[in-house]
């Protein structure tokens, strides 16, 4: 095989490191697929983290001693992140999108692949530092950007449902009132999540917080902590919610008229 | 701002084409990122296109014309694809992940980023040809590799639920024969997608095939043709589904005993 240069080494890397965000990949793999010395891959990756950083592309990690390696973490500035969500603003925000009963229709944002994705970026940077070891998220518009966040965090997903399903093995119950007021079950497959755990909960939509208020009841009966709760929009009303401590990517209002009209803004965090 | 190397504008280009498969991007584009002539990009994208190809992670195309620029399609060959459904396949048979009723856990493997981005690319690599406007999905298991699919064919989800929710606008409901006999009902917003767009269906669990069915069928009411069909797992059994030309990544079969065991293989057209 002719030999690899430095910059078909540093693309590959990249791809690689990228593709699997949170994952610790040896100096001794990139040596044994490149051929290449361990001084060649440090410059390399020495190379790799400054034009990342450079590009507002995320971080290049390493770490040292016997277990070490290098990882990739996706990260957008809040610079990045605000224009992005200011842009979807603009998008959601108007009499287009107003459904019967002033919701707001915004599936199609939710299940485009390059948005969600960003918004997980978003999501995960936000949260990273709390180290959760899993997302957790209730069926089933969640679902999408859940996914992204718990990828560019390198963890697993896990899916609450409103039923245990036989065909998923023993599970955890609870009942919480949702946000019309009713009596609703959220159910967790007992092998999903282990005791100690730390959980991110991630979801679409926030307006009372019902939901929400079950999630983090659920993880109470499988003694996992509950670090953080990232939300795709919430709504101005009701302001107080029954979970504190969240952050929406963006915030909702429908102004009463004919037709009714949406106002959608990027939360004051990602103005900050 | 000091000068961009080669291997610099090569890394920052594999980022960003990776990280929006499918999505085409001008020559323009990067020459004004990089402050470089055109050129110099061709012979940049030229260098990608080989490495890309060389180390298996896909392929770089050019589209040269007013509406041209270069993309990138992730490909998985046959031959990574056996190899990593074939370890997956190891890990899912034996006897401790059978549970009541025969069915078998591995909602783990649904929701391991790495793992369903695999599957994603896996599915896309199959099905890519056919041009998919969209991907389906019927809530709530495989939304993940299905988003994944999506994500690696650049086109949106969409996602068919149990009920149509008061909050989705108007919908389209259709009812089928599920697995276990009963009547259920699919439904999906009439926005969510157009005539005449193409579609494929996407889920990871086949049995009979009366979910599969449905889907076909809620296709046909928005005057969609269906161009595939990919699953993560069918079942043996029932050998005739009522549906056909799926492809499948794994099938099972459970072997009675105490305790039973699973016996997962990679499906044969991964093998050939």
């Amino acid at each position: 095989m002719e030999k690899i240069r430095r910059n078909e080494r540093m693309s590959v890397m990249m791809r690689i490191l990228t593709g699997a965000p949170g994952k610790m990949f040896t100096l001794n793999q990139f040596c044994e697929l490149f051929g290449a010395a361990k001084s060649t891959m440090s410059e390399d990756i020495d190379a790799l983290r400054k034009v990342v950083r450079d590009f507002d592309l995320g971080e290049v990690e390493t770490v040292t001693g016997a277990a070490g390696g290098v990882l990739y973490r996706p990260r957008r500035s809040r610079a990045s992140a605000g224009a992005f969500i200011g842009e979807l603003c603009r998008r959601l925000s108007g009499t287009e999108r107003v459904l019967p009963g002033n919701f707001l229709y915004y599936s199609d944002i939710l299940s485009t692949p390059e948005t969600v994705n960003r918004m997980g970026e978003i999501m995960a940077t936000e949260f990273s530092a709390e180290r959760p070891d899993f997302v957790l998220t209730m069926e089933t518009k969640g679902i999408p950007v859940a996914f992204a966040t718990a990828n560019a965090l390198g963890v697993p997903l896990v899916i609450a449902r409103h039923s245990s399903k036989v065909y998923e093995g023993s599970a955890v119950n609870i009942n919480y009132v949702s946000g019309s007021g009713n009596i609703e079950t959220m159910s967790l497959s007992r092998r999903a999540v282990r005791e100690n755990q730390q959980a991110l909960i991630v979801d679409d939509f926030l307006r009372g917080g019902g939901t929400a208020r079950g999630m983090v009841e659920l993880m109470r009966e499988f003694n996992v902590s509950v670090v953080g709760m990232a939300f795709v929009m919430s709504t101005l009303k009701p302001e107080k919610k029954k979970i504190s401590g969240e952050k929406s990517l963006m915030t909702m209002d429908v102004i009463p008229g004919d037709p009714p009209e949406a106002v959608v803004r990027a939360s004051d965090w990602l103005n900050g």
